[in-house]
C-alpha cells in the first residue's frame, strides 16, 4: 500500500482548527465533506474548546479523539501549527495536511518552521502535504479535504483522471474545467510548499492506484528530479498516459551560463527533453492538457500509430483537419484500392479519399455514415478514425440510429479509435464516452488531442531509461583551465581531435607546423580569454614557416592588446582542416536532472532558430542518432540536395562518448562545448572545445 | 445600397421547388422562416401545382405570383434550374440563390450550365449566390433562408458579427458553434459555386452593413485577388475586424515551380501575406476565430497596443498568462512606482509586478479586486487588462458585488479592455458582455484571443495599398535566356551587377579576366543549364589567366558531360567577390494576387526553415524594410554578436527596384531568383540571377 493512500482513503477525518462558520477556511472541509456524503468519521478540532462544529462533537485536542485517526487537516493560524503537527505525530495519525501559510513562502523564519515540522513528521513516519496546500479530493468517496471555494459552485464526479499539481489554484481551476465539460476525478491533489510530498511522489501514487487510468499534473520547479523521472516512468510502464504543463519559463540565470550549451539550455527545453524522455506529453494549456486526457479516458486506450482516417460531409472540414493533422506530424494514408470500391459501392458519386468527403448524397442512404466509417476502418492501417458529422448530434431523435450503429462499431474495433466531431446535447455524448467514443465540437480541437494522444503512444515506445546507477569514473578530472587541457580530456575519452602543439615561442610554433603540416591554424590559448576570435585569436590558413612566425606574434600582441592582465598560455599549432559540416556538441550539467547532451548544426540554426536538441546522459548509439535526428538542420548531413553524406557514425560516437564522459563525471562538470566538432564524409573532429568545472567543494 | 441587400432585406421571398415536406431540402426553408418569424411575403413554387405549401398559397411559376419577388430560393432539381433562374430574371427578382448541386463542381456541362444561368442572371442585373450554396440567413429578421439542418437542432440569434463562407457546411459549423456559445449574428452566407457572389463581394458586402461590426470568413481558392484586396482593405477602413480562414494548404505546382521562389511561395504564404498587408487575421481554427470575433464584438474596440496587465489571484496562472503572452508578442510592462504604491497601499503582503499575484488576501479586503484593477489600470499604459478570478462566477450571488463594480470600472476606461478569465454561469457572462467585458474559462485562450485582437490593431496600422494602376513599363523586357541576360536586365532597373563578360573562347575569358581583375569567378551560361553549381559549373577564385584559361576548358567540358544536348552561350567571367552576406531576393507572379516580392536570408535559414518573408509589390523603402526585417536572419545584417552592420540601405534600394520592375512587367513575369544578392558593409551585388517569363500569348 502506498503510504499517500491514507490521505485518500482515510477511515476518519480530523480538522485541526475546525470553524462553525460554514463559510471559513476551517469551516469549509468540514461543510464540503458533510454535504458530499463522505462516510468516515469526521472530527472538528478547536483550541477554543465548543462543544459541537457544524454537527459534529468537537475536540480540544487531536489527542482528545477517542479513535484512530488516518488524516488530520492543520487549518489553525501559524502559530499554532507546529503544536497542531506534533499532536498528531504523537496520536499516530498516518496522513497530514497543512493548509496553514506563512512558511518557507514568506520568510526565512517560515522556512525553518516548515523544515521543524517536516522533521516532526518524518520522525513520527507521517506522511505531510503542504504547507500551504489548498487541499485534496476523493471524489468517489466524498473526500473534499479541502478549504477551495471552487466547491462553492460545482461538485466534481469521480472518474478515472488522477490529477497533481503544485499551486492550489491552479490544480482548482484544472479540475473546475473538467467538472464543467463532464470529465470525472480519482484524485486531487494540491502539494504547496512540498515539504514531504511532491508532485512528483503523487505521480507515483497514481500510477499504482487502481481507480486512476490517466495522470495530470502541473509543476512550477521541481527539487527531485530523479523522483520526477522514476515516477513518470512507473506511470508510462503502468500504461496510465501522464499530460504534465511546466508552469514558468523561466530562463534566469541562461544569460550568466558557463557554457553556450548552458545558455541554449536554459529551464525549458530540459524539462521539455525529461518529460519526453519519461513518455510524459508536456501540454501548454489547460484546456490542452484535458483535451488529451478526454480521449485517453474516453477511447481508454492510445492510437497504435500516428494515421489517421477522416470522413466528412463538408469537403472544408475534411480539408482542415487534414492540413491540421499534418502539421501535427499525422498521417492520412492514402486509402487501398479495395476500400476505394467499398466507398464506391455505398456511394457512387462521392470519391473516394482520404479525407473522404461524403457529399450530402449520404444522408440518403441508410447507415451511410456507419458503413463509410466501416468500410475505412476494415480496409486499413489506421489506428484513428475521425467522422464530422456537423451538427447531427443536436437532433438526437434524428441521430439515434447512427448512434447506436457507431457504438456496435467501435465494439467491434476495439483496437481503433474513432473520433466525433460534431455539435451535439450533453446526453448523446455521455453515451457515446460510454461507447469509448470522445466527441469534440471544434475539427482542429479534436485532431489536436488525437496527435497529443498520438505522441504519448509514440514516447512511450522509446523511454530512456538511466541506468540506476551512473558508471563511476576511475579518477577525478584533471583541472583545466583552456582549450589545449580540454582537448586533452576529451581525447583521453577516445573522441578525436587533430594533432596539434601548445607552443610558447615563434620557433617552436614553426616546429610544430612543420610536423602537422602546412596549411596549419594558430591559436592564442589563454584561461582568460573564453571567446578568441572576437579578439583575433584565431589565425586560419598559414601557408609556410615564415607566416606562421608572424602569425605567433601578432596573436600574442592581439591578446596584450585586448586583455593585458590575461594569463597566456602559449599559441596553439594545428592542421588546417576544409570541408566537412560544423557541429556543436554539448553537456549541460542541470541543477535538478542532471547531465544533459546538447547537438545542434553551427551557426545561424543554433542561434537564431534555436534548432538544437537535448537528451540524458549517458546515450547508446541509437538513442545518439535520435537526438542528431530531432535537429531539423541534421538533414544537411545526409546528402541533402545532392550534397554528400557525412560521416554519422562518427558523430554518433563522439556523442555517445562526451555523454560517457560526462555521465562518470557528473558531480564534476559544469558544462563541455565543443564547437565546431567538424563533421567530415570520413570521419570527424573536435576543432575546439571548452571545458567548465564546478568549483572544488 | 450594396446590390447584395437585397438578399438579406428581401420583402419576399419566392422558394421555388418548395416542398410539402418541411424535412426535404425544399420544404426547410420554408418552415425556418414560419417558424421564426419572417414578416415578409412568402412564395412556395411547385410545378406540380399544389394549391398551398405548408400553409401559403403554392404557384406553378415564379411568373404567377402577383407581387414582387426580392428574393427568390431555386431548389429545384438540376435539369429545371435553367428555367427556373430565366423565369426570376423575367420576373425582375433581384437576388436570387441557386441551392440546387450538379453544376461546375461535377461536370464540364455542369459549368457550361452554370455559366449559362450567370449570363441569364447578369443579363437580366440579378445577383445570383451559388449555385451548389447552402443558403443564407439574417436573424434579425427571421430570414433562414436555407436548407441547412443545423436549423433543426439551434437557432442563430441576431447579433454583430458578419460570416460568410464558400462551403456551405463549414459555415454551418461556425455559426452552429458561435450560437452554442451564445454569440450573435448579423448575416451569414455561403457562397457555394461562386458563379456571381463571391465571398470577397460578401466582406464588402458587410463592411458596409451596419448591423455588422466584425467579420469573420472562410475561403478555399479565391479567383479574383484585387477584389479580395479591395474588399478586405474596405473592412479595415470602415474599422470592423477581419477574421479569416483559409482552407487548404494545398502546394501542387509548388515543386514544379519555374523558379525557387516559386516553390518557397507555396499557395499558403501569399495568402498569409495578402491577408497581412490588408489587415485581415487569419485564424487556424474555427474556435479561434470565434474568440477573436467574441473579444472583437464584446470590447467593441481592438486594444491600442500590445501591452498587457494581469492581475491574478493564482500565481501558477498568472505565470501560464505570462508565458503564453510573450509567445504570441505581447508584453508585459512594468508597473510605474506609484502603481506599485498603490497596490501596496491596498494588498500590504502581495507583491507588485505584472503579473500581479493578488494571493489569497485579496478576498479579505473589500472590493479587493476592482480596487486593485483600478490601480493597475489608472498608472499604467497597458491597453488590456486581464483579471484572473478562479470560480467565483459560479456562485452569482457572491460575486455580485465584484461584478457590478467591474462593469463600473469598464465604464469608467472606455479606452481599454478589460478581460476576465474564470469560471461562471451564462448569466454573469452575459452581464458582463453587455458591459463590454468578454468572460473565458481558459486563461491560454484568452491570450490567445486578444493577441489576436492586437494584431488587428497593428496590422490596420500598416496596411498595405497597392497603386491604383501599376506603373506601366516603356516597353516589354527583352527575350531573357541565361544568367547573363538576367543580369542585364536587372543593370538596366538599376540592380547592382558586377562587371561581367560573357567569353567565347579561352582567350577571350583571359582578357575579360584581366580586364575585371584577378582572383574571378568562372561559370558556365546555359539556357538549358538552370543549376551551375550541381553539373561543376562554377569555378571559385581562379587566381591567374593559366587557371582561368584551364578553367575554361573544364567548364565546356563538364557541361557537355552533364548535358549533352544543351546549348552553351559561353562562359561568364566576372570578379571574384568575398565576404558580405548572401540574402535571396525574389518575385513570384501569384497568379491570383500577382508578383510578390520574397525576401530571404541564403543557406539553410531559407531551405530549412523557410524564414523568408512575402510582400505584394511595388514597395516603399519603408515596407522593403519592414519585409526584411520580418525574416528573422535578417539580424545578422545588423551587427548580430559583434559582428558587422551590414548596408541595409543598399539592400532596401534594391528590393525596390526588383519590385518595381516586376510591378512594370507584372505581365510578361513568371518569376525572378536573384540569389545569391550579396550585401556587404559597403554595397551589394547581385552575384547570379534567373528570370522566367511567360511564354507569349
Amino acid at each position: 500500500m502506498h503510504s499517500l493512500h491514507a490521505f485518500f482513503f482515510p477511515r476518519s477525518v480530523a480538522i485541526i482548527g475546525a470553524s462553525t462558520d460554514p463559510e471559513r477556511i476551517g469551516g469549509r472541509p468540514l461543510r464540503f465533506m458533510v454535504e458530499c456524503g463522505f462516510a468516515g468519521a469526521l472530527y472538528p478540532v478547536n483550541v477554543n474548546g465548543v462543544a459541537e462544529i457544524q454537527g459534529h462533537t468537537a475536540y480540544r485536542s487531536v489527542l482528545e479523539i477517542p479513535g484512530e485517526v488516518d488524516h488530520a487537516i492543520v487549518a489553525v493560524p501559524v502559530a499554532g501549527a507546529e503544536q497542531a503537527v506534533r499532536d498528531c505525530a504523537q496520536k499516530g495519525v498516518k496522513a497530514v495536511q497543512v493548509f496553514t501559510a506563512g512558511f518557507a513562502e514568506t520568510s526565512s523564519e517560515g522556512a525553518a518552521l516548515q523544515r521543524r515540522i517536516t522533521d516532526i513528521a518524518r520522525a513520527a513516519g507521517m506522511r505531510l502535504v503542504g504547507p500551504n496546500a489548498l487541499g485534496l479530493l476523493n471524489p468517489g468517496i466524498g473526500l473534499f479535504a479541502t478549504f477551495s471555494t471552487a466547491l462553492n459552485g460545482l461538485r466534481p464526479r469521480a472518474g478515472s483522471i488522477g490529477l497533481a499539481t503544485q499551486s492550489g489554484a491552479f490544480g482548482s481551476a484544472a479540475y473546475g474545467m473538467a467538472t464543467l465539460r463532464g470529465l470525472g476525478l480519482s484524485r486531487v491533489i494540491a502539494t504547496g510548499n512540498e515539504a514531504d510530498v511532491d508532485v512528483a511522489e503523487c505521480i507515483e501514487y497514481l500510477a499504482q492506484d487502481d481507480d486512476t487510468s490517466v495522470i495530470c499534473a502541473a509543476i512550477e520547479s521541481c527539487r527531485d528530479g530523479a523522483r520526477l523521472r522514476a515516477a513518470l516512468l512507473q506511470a508510462a510502464d503502468a500504461g496510465k498516459p501522464v499530460v504534465i504543463m511546466k508552469i514558468g519559463h523561466t530562463e534566469i540565470g541562461a544569460a550568466a551560463a558557463a557554457t553556450h550549451t548552458g545558455s541554449l539550455a536554459g529551464n525549458d527545453a530540459v524539462y521539455d527533453t525529461v518529460f519526453a524522455e519519461c513518455g510524459a506529453l508536456r501540454a501548454h494549456s489547460i484546456e490542452e492538457m484535458l483535451d488529451i486526457a478526454y480521449v485517453c479516458v474516453t477511447a481508454k486506450q492510445l492510437p497504435a500509430n500516428a494515421e489517421i482516417g477522416i470522413v466528412t460531409g463538408s469537403g472544408g472540414v475534411g480539408i482542415l483537419m487534414a492540413d491540421n493533422a499534418t502539421e501535427l506530424g499525422l498521417t492520412l494514408p492514402p486509402l487501398p484500392e479495395a476500400t476505394a470500391q467499398a466507398l464506391r459501392d455505398i456511394l457512387p458519386f462521392a470519391v473516394p479519399a482520404n479525407p473522404y468527403d461524403t457529399t450530402a448524397q449520404v444522408t440518403a442512404v441508410p447507415d451511410g455514415v456507419t458503413r463509410v466509417m466501416s468500410a475505412m476502418a476494415a480496409g486499413s492501417s489506421c489506428a484513428t478514425h475521425f467522422a464530422y458529422l456537423a451538427h447531427v448530434g443536436l437532433s438526437p431523435a434524428r441521430f439515434a440510429g447512427t448512434e447506436r450503429a457507431l457504438c456496435a462499431l467501435r465494439a467491434q474495433h476495439p483496437d481503433r479509435l474513432f473520433v466525433l466531431v460534431m455539435l451535439s446535447e450533453a446526453g448523446v455524448n455521455s453515451r457515446l464516452e460510454a461507447a469509448g467514443i470522445p466527441v469534440f465540437q471544434d475539427p482542429t480541437r479534436a485532431v489536436r488531442a488525437v496527435a497529443g494522444a498520438a505522441r504519448l503512444r509514440a514516447l512511450r515506445e522509446q523511454l530512456h531509461r538511466l541506468p540506476a546507477q551512473l558508471p563511476p569514473a576511475s579518477e577525478p578530472l584533471p583541472p583545466v583551465s583552456n582549450e589545449s587541457e580540454a582537448k586533452a580530456v576529451l581525447a583521453t575519452a577516445g573522441i578525436p581531435v587533430l594533432p596539434e602543439h601548445l607552443c610558447s615561442s615563434a620557433a617552436a610554433a614553426v616546429r610544430a607546423g612543420e610536423l602537422v603540416g602546412f596549411p596549419v591554424v594558430a591559436k592564442i590559448v589563454s584561461p582568460d580569454i573564453a571567446h578568441k576570435t572576437e579578439i583575433g585569436g584565431v589565425i586560419l590558413d598559414i601557408a609556410d614557416a615564415g607566416a606562421l612566425a608572424a602569425a605567433f606574434a601578432t596573436l600574442i600582441a592581439r591578446a596584450s592588446a585586448a586583455a593585458p592582465q590575461a594569463r597566456i598560455d602559449g599559441v596553439l599549432v594545428a592542421p588546417m582542416l576544409k570541408g566537412g559540416l560544423e557541429t556543436i556538441i554539448g553537456i549541460h550539467s542541470d541543477p535538478v536532472f542532471g547531465p544533459m547532451a546538447l547537438f545542434g548544426l553551427g551557426g545561424t540554426a543554433v542561434e537564431l532558430f534555436k534548432d538544437v536538441a537535448f537528451a540524458s546522459v549517458p546515450l547508446t548509439p541509437e538513442r545518439a542518432r535520435s537526438l542528431v535526428h530531432q535537429v531539423r538542420a541534421s538533414r544537411l548531413l545526409r546528402g541533402w540536395r545532392g550534397g554528400p553524406m557525412y560521416d554519422e557514425a562518427a558523430l554518433v560516437d563522439a556523442l555517445c562518448r562526451v555523454s560517457a564522459l560526462a555521465a562518470a563525471h557528473a558531480g564534476e562538470l559544469e558544462g563541455i562545448d565543443i564547437n565546431p566538432f567538424v563533421v567530415r564524409t570520413q570521419g570527424a573532429y573536435c576543432l575546439d572545445a571548452l571545458i567548465s568545472l564546478r568549483p572544488a567543494r
